[in-house]
């Protein structure tokens, strides 16, 4: 097990067997800290060896080193001292399992969402030579990365490169879900070589048509394949004609070839790309025979890497699962797009049921949602389950083309709300500020299991773009006493006086808890189940101002821009004096942490709920 | 001159002669109506011939043509019986520059926004196979759009496509500006057969030195130059490897070349690329020379080609790019980041004294903003200047990349607001909805030249990621008496009483022509110049409400989630008893018109303004 981190000095001197000793050790290492705090396992493992390799090269902070997404940089955390904090991994206030700029100098650009990384190494390196100064800039990309468009833009201004820049591209076959598409398909001959034979056969049989000497050079030069190969493998030759210059394929897990290959790369005055091959999952065999499952994990037995926490229930995700596949054998224009996401959102049956009707189209969520608006346009039901935070990536397509063409899509949006300990770069707390601004878009917002179905049931024959967006984690159970949906409207669970709680989703359960403990002190709140943040029941909320002096919205997202902000200027326009507290995320990004503690923090759980509406009790009546 | 367009039938009876004189008729129909009305031009005279190949071998709308960006359409409209709309092109309630489904069966999908074209064919192939339909789905798409990232997320899907679908790369070795990067680099390789003669080289010396046989082999080979070359042409390989049939390059010219590939192509079961060759501007003597300038005009003399109207002084674009140039002399770490859009922006002279701190990314808003991202992570102080519409695409890069990690990024947000006749997918209406709602951001909104520059240099100086954002046409002149900026605070131009307005950038002309309006009827309203759309000047809003009854904010943006709305928010909070009345534009797309009668149609000037106070009046004061 690992006692010590080497530093660079010594790490620089060791021989390959100790490097592979401290890979193993490394290994161990995380495998323990993982099944201990939970957080990405299979990619960390499959990069053990380059990152040694990589720190064995390279000098961080002096090198820059960006980790696309970044879950596979704790041994990149490790090596660059940071073994202590692991005891925190994911912890509120503690390491994050992403690199972070504050975190340590040797975090040169902080990462999270997908295939940033060329592009922010490019704004490094030429920062660099702009300002005369000499280092190493290297961006680790893996395979699925590299089908987000963001990656191919940046690879695309790679080529006027004059100075050194390393990508290095972490192929192990599969992104988070298994890989689709032509880059796959595209890689997949640099791998088996199989373009080079197909090449070859060509080869030979266009000279062995060549009059004359045909027949007797085709056996030549089957004899002279190394020369030959050297020339004609289209290996790199995509790369090559962008002008980049491509090295390898090389094996991720054998340290030396990598620090052969990245001195080589050093020298290079211009951009190469280091195809690197790895496994994810490596070492850890739970991990390499279900990488998807270990892929983000929580805390789980090492000897058998079975989950510690069992499921009480099915999770939002399990409902949105069981809701398509089910639809699915009613509704037969009914198709599911995710982007790369299958197991996570729920899809996983569905696509072994239809098929034909499942569409992975990789890390490309622009590619998902004009791809649906283009199944919808032709009388296709199109269900594009995407993570919220991930889903602004896609956030033009939305605007541009699902709802200026009134095309009815619906978007599945998994995670809104705060997730917990992946932190600032995955918490889903946008989606309501920027949807709700989005001409033709209805906005639901489930509160229960049930509502979700229901809501989902609800968008797809509305015919309308629609968005569902529920939170990460287990499913409420529903209300046996629920009113039908109807377009547009709020449910009322409880009429009170003076103070009326409006609650969007999964901030009911608060809101309802708030108001038991505020008939305690003998308030007597209104609960409101608002179900659409778009449109908003306006007709409902003017008549709460007639005999509720404040009114509360809650909502689990950013209120800067959120639907409480827009109650409240309903009521600033039309019933001027009713006063409006708005609970939500104040404007900042929120870190990891237990949602429990971070609804705390921020004032959204029960107890924070008492409190604003005693505030404002205290303040007094206008 | 263009009498009668032929219909289809007759289209495909004609002889390449007649077709010829057609496309030459074409053309100067197409040149004398952009004279009058403005539009694209020189796109849509390069995409003449191809359109008419198309028309003779597809059946629209049976067959689904769906052409990216748009801006090469004409052609598509006048064959598909919309030659008389072409008196209304542009205007408010007539022909649209771009394709819409609602204008036209023929319209298969709308566009404005680049490299959505394939997406959507994608998607309209995959409902067509799924509902057992048959018709041909074609996306025309320029080599600028190829180097959006949604155009190759979506290339990497079609590879597993086993049924027709066919893209036609529209090429003309430049997208709006000059086309950058890798991709052009690749595609001049096909052009020129350059790769196939450096890949001939390459096999010379290597077959040069294989024992016994090398030297007369090599020889032999030089003759056979056709069939080696079919094999070892690096010309769409890359498409080859991702499961894509190449077919060209073909001469977009050549209407008969042209249509015999598109019937082979029509034939294959998969996707096929079909690489055609056009010159922009073609065939009109001015637009060939100057195809920038010619990409989207205003009315101009057909015999000179110069506008009918003069500026008469400089545009916001204008002052933009001489504040760079001039601060680029004083500020080394200065550095001007475009996606294709240097002219239109304002970036020429920049260009041209700084050309090592400019960048033309192409058409790819987010590497242009992530790479600006790693570009002040280094120190150096990037502005990225980009359409407030097509800036939409980067949201994920400005919320992850900048925001997130508090990067000083300057965004200069030109075409901010209502921009005018290119209609819906161009009205810059949605930046301040999205980007206020992003933590760390600050915005800025001048209201005049003067402001447009101090707030520029305000934002570089800041050390805060900013956006500054400015509407399209010539700039106000400054106030003399401008107070000095200050970093959240607004400028009070009047004091009045009972009622304030408060105006965000451009909409302080309109507020202050009201303001006059409503004193004569005997309001004194108070004007004030935000200055700041975020963080907003609360502390002032907050004394208003003290002697204000009636708020008034307008922006020139969506009120739902704009800054008024935010004001309100606040109000409602903490001073439920004013009135709040949100100017902006309502909760819809904007369409095409002059901008003037667009503020009008939604109250946006002065009378709206006036109107709207006066409606508040008569309701009274609570």
């Amino acid at each position: 097990m690992l006692k010590k981190v080497p530093n660079r000095a010594e790490l620089k001197k060791m021989k390959p067997q100790e490097l592979n000793a401290l890979a193993s050790d490394i290994r161990e290492f995380l495998v323990d800290a993982v099944s201990k705090k939970g957080g990405h396992l299979a990619s960390n493992l499959g990069a053990v060896e380059l990152t040694i390799a990589l720190y064995s090269v390279f000098d961080p902070p002096k090198d820059k080193l960006i980790f696309d997404v970044g879950h596979q940089a704790y041994t990149h955390k490790l090596l660059s001292g940071r073994m202590e904090a692991f005891s925190t991994l994911r912890d509120f206030g503690g390491l994050s399992g992403f690199p972070k700029m504050r975190e340590s100098d040797c975090d040169a650009f902080g990462t999270g969402h997908s295939s940033t990384s060329i592009s922010a190494g490019l704004g490094i390196c030429r920062a660099r030579d702009l300002k005369g100064e000499k280092f190493h800039v290297v961006s680790v990309i893996g395979d699925g990365s590299m089908t987000g468009g963001l990656a191919f833009e940046a690879l695309n201004n790679v080529a006027q490169m004059k100075s050194n820049f390393i990508v290095i591209l972490n192929d192990n076959e599969m992104s988070i879900s298994k890989n689709v598409g032509g880059l796959s398909r595209f890689l997949n001959t640099f791998r088996s070589g199989a373009g080079y034979n197909k090449l070859k056969r060509g080869v030979k049989s266009t000279l062995g048509k060549i009059p004359y000497i045909g027949e007797e050079l085709v056996e030549r030069i089957a004899d002279s394949k190394d020369s030959l190969k050297e020339i004609m493998v289209p290996e790199g030759m995509v790369f090559e004609n962008m002008g980049i210059t491509y090295l390898g394929p090389v094996d991720g897990h054998d340290i030396v070839s990598m620090k052969q290959l990245f001195r080589r790369a050093k020298k290079l005055d211009r951009c190469v790309i280091i195809h690197v091959r790895t496994k994810k999952g490596k070492g850890y065999p739970p991990a390499e025979r279900r990488p998807v499952h270990f892929h983000g994990v929580g805390p789980f037995d090492k000897a058998s890497g079975r989950p510690l926490k069992k499921k009480n229930g099915p999770d939002y995700s399990d409902l949105f699962g069981r809701f398509m596949t089910s639809y699915g054998e009613t509704d037969p224009r009914l198709v599911a797009i995710t982007a790369a996401m299958t197991e996570n959102v729920g899809l996983t049956a569905f696509r072994k049921r239809f098929p034909e009707r499942f569409f992975d189209v990789g890390i490309a969520e622009q590619h998902a949602v004009t791809f649906a608006a283009g199944l919808a346009s032709q009388g296709m039901h199109p269900v594009a389950a995407i993570y919220s935070t991930f889903l602004q990536r896609a956030y033009d397509e939305i605007v541009h083309d699902v709802c200026l063409q009134n095309l009815p899509v619906t978007f599945a949006i998994d995670r809104a709300g705060i997730v917990g300990k992946d932190g600032e770069t995955h918490q889903g707390i946008f989606d309501l500020t920027y949807l709700l601004s989005i001409p033709n878009m209805t906005v639901l917002t489930p509160s229960d299991g049930d509502e979700l179905t229901a809501m989902l049931r609800f968008a797809l024959k509305s015919g309308r773009p629609a968005a569902v967006r529920y939170p990460r984690g287990e499913a409420l159970p529903g209300r046996k006493d629920a009113a039908a949906l109807e377009y547009g409207k709020a449910e009322v669970l409880h009429t009170g006086k003076d103070v009326a709680l409006l609650a969007f989703g999964n901030m009911l359960k608060p809101a309802t808890e708030a108001a038991e403990k505020l008939r305690e002190t003998g308030v007597d709140a209104t609960v409101v189940n608002m179900r659409f943040a778009k449109p908003l029941d306006l007709e409902l909320v003017s008549s709460l101002t007639e005999d509720h002096w404040l009114i509360v919205t809650l909502e689990d997202g950013l209120i800067s821009g959120g639907a409480g902000e827009r109650i409240a200027a309903f009521i600033a326009e039309k019933a001027a004096g009713t006063r409006v507290v708005t609970v939500g995320v104040p404007d900042t990004y929120v870190p990891q942490g237990e949602p429990a503690e971070l609804y705390r923090l921020y004032g959204m759980d029960a107890d924070g709920i008492v409190s604003r509406v005693a505030e404002a009790l205290k303040e007094g009546t206008l």
